[in-house]
């Protein structure tokens, strides 16, 4: 057990001789208000929507496209994301100078489409449901002999990811517990093991919308359970556990836990109101357990918290527009 | 000439030693793409948004509450503003256990209003016009012998306004410029007397809403002109220029430029969709005249260049409630 996890450790390390160069080093910001609020001795939020891109998508992006052979370098990558993998490969293969190919559903947002042509990618749009994209995905790499980029299968992905905790660690030194939102896997399983690899006492929690909880299901049954078409504002949170990233999780993750669209709105905005920074919804969800003391007090009292803030990717004219200011002050 | 300006300069090293033990120490963003895209060499933008009470304002009011005797420290203190400074003044009042007056107008946001009762001050409603503020302030002050806190006449509120540039070409040093939003005048004020006390060839240059470009007309004409009740979305910046601090601008302000209502905006949601942060209105125009290109190339091409934003208290929700997407999306 333990040589498995020093072994896969290892490899969150290269991959992060491979991305330091090029991703950024993103802030680590505390408030004042929140540890007074939470009474938490420190919260050390790393801040990756400041990260190349506007999330933690790059540095797994970066790190499986470094690893292509240079024939597969040649004939270009394709991936299929509605929003932040989409963003993160069109920039990395635009830096190393590789043909990228993306397929995104009609019904992607503007904001998002613009920001991946931006970076030069060839977008090519599926039907709306997310097995249509990776259907048309895997066609096309066939036909075209692209290397398909998944968006959390892929190990290079998930070693890239966990550098966002191994860089958190490395500047801020010993923490007791660590926070990571749960989508399809990629981040919370790379953040586990450079978390474990690093100092095998710390707790490592995954955030879950309650209305996208795969995860949690899985996690407490032991099997991996789907979710199809989940109504939740964290967007990049609909995904269910893949095939790679689930056992990694029962391994090596202390707990998961769900959080409500409330809960997720309102530590949006704490971001946006009292930290004057902007968090998608997906990327606050990490917040919610300590704004609203979801947690067990022995692992909160007096203890240094890591919450990994993975994303600023959101629209925040359109967001706003859909609700009436009456509606969420409450 | 020299000699005056090295004694007022030692005026904001000390301001700074006073609000060093206090005040945070704001980050320093940077933006390859902001950076790309004005082909500047280097803009380092330093983050008053992240700034205690949401605003630079802070420095300035804990270097004056720091400067008063102990029998006024006894009395309390009294501030007219409707918005950051406001604020400042009821945190620091807070922090050093001095009774804190605030007189607001009637129609001051409720967000406003919250968080300066957050930090308990009492707050008397005076009528809307901001002259009626300062009358009843001052008529205050002498009945229950408050000390006015003035929101940039005050000399103490100068210096301690001084240090966000102060902070920033210590961390930073050498800059070929520094740009700054202009209101009352005394975050523009400040920042000459720090940049040029440290640097004597730093270019300093104030920016200013085209709708309320008193500070312009003044700096052209040699004469302090009054402006009253500009329309602009930058609501921290109404104010006109003060007795006190425009002789400081005159003498080491090198240009005040304007920039239009539209551009404000849009550096403001530069910084939200790019660079994940909330900037107000008024702290955004600082950014404007890079993103559009307003100033003469010479200054710019090559140059390392500061920016000061100065404050993040927007509240979005209400704010974005004034547009429809269409109207400025363009």
């Amino acid at each position: 057990m333990i040589e498995r996890l020093s072994e896969i450790f290892s490899e969150i390390k290269l991959a992060y001789k491979i991305v330091e160069e090029v991703v950024k080093n993103t802030s680590i910001m505390r408030s004042k208000t929140l540890e007074a609020l939470t009474q938490v001795k420190g919260i050390y939020i790393k801040c990756e929507n400041f990260q190349r891109t506007g999330s933690f998508k790059f540095r797994g992006a970066w790190n499986a496209l470094s690893h292509l052979s240079k024939d597969k370098k040649k004939k270009g990558v394709i991936a299929h994301s509605s929003g932040n993998h989409a963003q993160a490969v069109a920039l990395a293969a635009k830096i190393l100078g590789i043909k990228a190919v993306i397929v995104m559903p009609e019904n992607t947002s503007e904001f998002k489409k613009k920001a991946t042509e931006n970076y030069g990618a060839e977008i090519i749009y599926s039907g709306n449901k997310p097995k249509d994209r990776a259907i048309m995905a895997e066609k096309l790499a066939e036909e075209r002999e692209l290397s398909l980029i998944h968006p959390h299968n892929d190990y290079q992905v998930i070693f890239g990811a966990g550098t966002v905790a191994y860089e958190l660690l490395r500047e801020i030194g010993k923490l007791d517990l660590i926070l990571a939102p749960v989508g399809g896997g990629g981040l919370i399983s790379g953040t586990a093991i450079a978390a474990k690899g690093l100092l095998p006492n710390i707790q490592v929690i995954g955030v879950e919308p309650q209305n996208a909880d795969d995860a949690y299901r899985s996690f407490k049954s032991g099997t991996r359970l789907l979710v199809e078409n989940p109504d939740t504002i964290a967007d990049g949170l609909r995904t269910s556990l893949g095939e790679n990233t689930f056992p990694i999780i029962q391994e090596h993750v202390d707990d998961i836990i769900t959080v409500s669209e409330e809960q997720i709105f309102k530590s949006m905005m704490f971001y946006l109101e009292r930290m004057k920074i902007v968090a998608e919804p997906s990327g606050a969800v990490s917040l919610a357990p300590l704004l609203f003391n979801l947690l067990n007090k022995k692992l909160v009292k007096n203890k240094r918290i890591g919450v990994i803030l993975s994303g600023g990717n959101v629209d925040l004219l359109q967001f706003f527009s859909k609700f009436k200011s009456s509606d969420i002050k409450s």
